[in-house]
């Protein structure tokens, strides 16, 4: 049998994990041949491969990227786009294939799946926000990053009165800002769900200082202000998602309460820094599982299904499930991390 | 209401988190003052108490070890041990107790929740072999040193013609060495639910030294060998629970790959390196998040149970769900591993 | 002998190890007492002291900040400061003074020797731009600090057609630009001493992408355009040193890369990251040195001296030396280093 | 012209910069070609030679071990190996050699100097012994791992009633203890230029335990007890060079204070973590500093010299001056530290 493998999207640690084990059980357990498509959809859409083998992928399990590179490509959105991957999964000899990315590349995937492509996904978001499992690799290696950054800021916002605001991924869900926030020990942590009142933002910041600790605020890049609040943001400012473009909401926000509260403030945007580098051991556990499991499934001819962490067991559902809904930060989940905050 | 909280048993990442938690959220939303029982049992058996508000938890959550500190004390082989705890939460108008801990201090909850003490448990292993709860905090961090140890090691293991062996944390269970080795791509994985066979390691010693790679082997500090098999322990080598002493299994199979392979063997031996220092961001939110449901226990008088993580969601479980019996590596986790051995 | 130690400016991992250098040698070898003076000049200014002893020095040494707190506070500015100093100094029966600080607490620190108090500085800068010592500790913390972002912002670079600009501290000096590009691998490095043309750095950027990579540029905060040249500030972007204000030059850059080439760019802002936090064991061994060094200086009589590395030796030069001219990056340093560029 | 380049002796981190600071600047700036020598003085000896330009160091700057593998060989021990690395240098047309190594790699370096080979030195060695440079790369990774790990068992230290014995590397000097014993706040340091008396080191472990902390020591792997002293090693458990086998005097010392004060002693054995894994910005830039220095000295026909950091700047100095002594801790170094111990 022969399996191609393609990943998609943005950056993410765990991909080459991912890889590594779906090539190291299927050549020693299965005895599968591979097809490594690059440039995620692109591959497969133009016909451009290459060699993946136990060999390419040694001393690949800590390396962040992904050796088959990446690409937004979406075949559905260019002519004959479906045909022309059919026939190179024909030319290539491929019997199924193992599609590794976020919302975008799986929700190919599943389309595909629904016109006889024989495809697994492997989901993928370092913003945590596909449904239908517990955790997406990446997550953890960019929550320990912006953490270390708040361990850090601590310091400065001990021993002087300086307002830090540090910028977060998370363009839909606040994912990262709320675990990072409760385990950086943050004062205010401002997600896209839950859209933002400056004034009361204001207030918070007033009141820590008035018990003599600067404070520090995480915030999503997809973090909103309230409609109708007291700070808008003008369409110049906005780019087509309505989010705050470039240099972003951090920004913005501590430029605001400056002007708002007299305090100086400054913002840390952490930016790439998220995605890149070496994964945690969390993510190369769990994208080295989703990889076992994935080729397990290829071999049982168990397509149209997406790996999924459940407890502590990686289950297969169904593709739709991971692509239908974003996971948000639910009402409860942000209050129980409320106490904190202030 | 006063709630007293002590922590008991072996150092572990999150302690702090847990404690800070508990009384953040007790003090803002229940309103309840907190007792601070110091040495684990050892405090509310001999009185000794400490000041916890919310100044004493500030800065603490990224911080290793325990401020209330810790003890292996076990009321129940001490004369009127409980007669004497009892009086001791009566004399300090304690109505309920949070004790976090691991299989020896939960136990003692146990046993004193069906005397009729108002408890609540908060599972602490650094082991993760409690049962009941996905993880446990602690866990997370152990792991993630243990596999920067073996990322570094790679780097010697490749430019050298030399056996490196890794010993871990873990004597009943292999969780640590489980999950190391895969985050690490460690080539062998020896765990205590395992017995090894010495004469095996060698073979897969020898085979990847025939592919030119220096192999790196993980090993659980109880790890033993099969029984009946080539390799032997003397008992002046062994301590009360059937393992090797100080200095370790680690450092002895080093020794038995030289001797019968004729390969330069070296162990490295983390030791306490993985039980103190700051935690992981999972564990820093596992533990923070056991905290926050454990007062809300509290105040929902829902006493005798223990947090536990179940999927992202924290549950309380009975108290002798997590004490019953060890949570070990099952056979076929052990078996989904294998694949990347050799 | 009774001893005041203060610590002014900014923050600087490494502050907290001189303190406990200063103490822990001055009770145990040379039986002084100290006196802690809070917040800079402040404290002998005001009276602020506090108690400063072995005790308050354990478990300092590996932490950020300053147990004394800091301000910029500037004795010659007030109204008989000097006076004022004078007469705290004798009421506390403080014979000596160590002032730990940049070029403005050491600025004052030679004006009070002249004026015939007994001082002793010791230099502090994260920037590295205090003329007469070799380094400064912060500095290395900063350096790797910024070199580990730069690491993970390849995994990025390599995947994607995205310019990354990486905004690290130095407001006068390029000397963590420098070394954290030359460690971190970076394309391009904009430096206060050399400003730069936008031509140019669009030039290398482009000549980059057709060798099929992204490049990282790093930028020192105090970077500028070269005079005359193509890219111009407005005043109201300009803060009263003529730098960027707040979100600062990296983005700026950034968003006239988009502009001129077409390309994506993102800038990274790592700001006050780089001065909090935990020091490396270099710049806790080389504060740990300047402060057995200071407290040495204190019981020779050696006054008007600042402590200085020069190679692996600490020695004591006039406090002058540190504080006349700004130590900057030479045109032969950065040449050095550009043989790396693009 | 030709220049070949090889490295030897054991790993350090910081090779693969020196490598691609020597190709970048020779490609770039003189011109040359390069061969690259494998396995050391092997590579040479047997004509072993690999392709080394721009492109193979392509992402080897953060990279430990070496691209150009190493080994121990020593042509001077060898049949003709003189003559043989001659007739290969003149088939493969290689004007010049740069040898990356430590006191027995650029010892043979100094002999083919003397014989007329033209060749210039770059100083290795992770323990810092070498005379001639203030430091070598390498050295500051190892410091700042043993610092990291002796920060985590403060924790446990503090908590528990154990000691904690912590082996660092170094045979002959003590540098590696001496630096990471200052910078992790041990309380004791054990190095082979002082031997230690086991009765004064319980005594100071017991003093420790009387104000109620566990003390941590740091020990060189070459640590020795004080001949005629109250320690004595049996010949079976000594190597060639009269240190303790395998296993380790950490072990060692931890059993002898175990039996001697009664208190639980543990050891930790860092090993070859130390030695492998990504290097420190410090030793990136002196690398890479002592690479481009190594490619301009060859271009400038100045052979038979080896670099040197001399303050902030690279000299060169001849090679008998790196190889003729070990740089060794000074009494007045050890004792400038000893203010801390106990």
């Amino acid at each position: 049998m022969r399996v191609g493998v393609l990943t998609g999207g943005g950056d993410c640690p765990g991909l080459n994990a991912v890889i590594r084990a779906v090539v190291r059980k299927g050549v020693r357990q299965h005895h599968f041949e591979f097809v490594g498509y690059r440039d995620g959809w692109r591959g497969p859409l133009e016909g451009l491969t290459m060699q993946l083998g136990i060999e390419q992928c040694r001393g690949i399990l800590p390396r962040g990227g992904t050796i088959l590179g990446s690409s937004r490509t979406n075949p559905f959105k260019l002519d004959n786009g479906v045909e022309r991957i059919k026939e190179n999964l024909a030319k290539d000899g491929v019997d199924a294939l193992i599609a590794i990315g976020g919302e975008d590349t799986l929700g190919v995937a599943t389309k595909l799946a629904d016109l006889g492509v024989n495809v697994v996904g492997v989901p993928k978001t370092i913003d945590n926000d596909l449904s239908g499992t517990d955790f997406t690799f990446g997550f953890d290696t960019a929550v320990n990053i912006a953490t270390e950054a708040i361990d850090r800021l601590h310091t400065t916002a001990e021993s002087h009165h300086r307002v830090l605001v540090v910028e977060v991924m998370g363009r839909h869900a606040g994912w990262i800002a709320l675990h990072a926030g409760l385990a950086g020990g943050a004062n205010i942590v401002l997600i896209p769900e839950q859209p933002f009142d400056i004034r009361e933002v204001c207030d918070l910041v007033e009141s820590r200082f008035e018990s003599h600790y600067a404070p520090i605020l995480v915030v999503s890049e997809g973090a909103v202000p309230r409609e109708g609040g007291d700070m808008t943001l003008s369409s110049g400012e906005l780019d087509d998602f309505g989010h705050v473009r470039l240099g972003g909401i951090g920004d913005r926000i501590a430029r605001e309460i400056e002007t708002r509260t007299g305090k100086e403030a400054r913002a840390v945007v952490l930016g790439h820094i998220q995605r890149g580098g070496t994964p945690t051991a969390f993510d190369r556990w769990l994208a080295t599982r989703f990889g076992l499991q994935a080729v397990d499934a290829v071999a049982d001819g168990d397509f149209g299904k997406m790996m999924a962490l459940r407890g502590t067991a990686i289950a297969r559902v169904p593709l739709i499930e991971g692509t239908g809904e974003l996971k948000l930060v639910s009402k409860e989940e942000y209050a129980e991390a409320q106490v904190f905050f202030g």
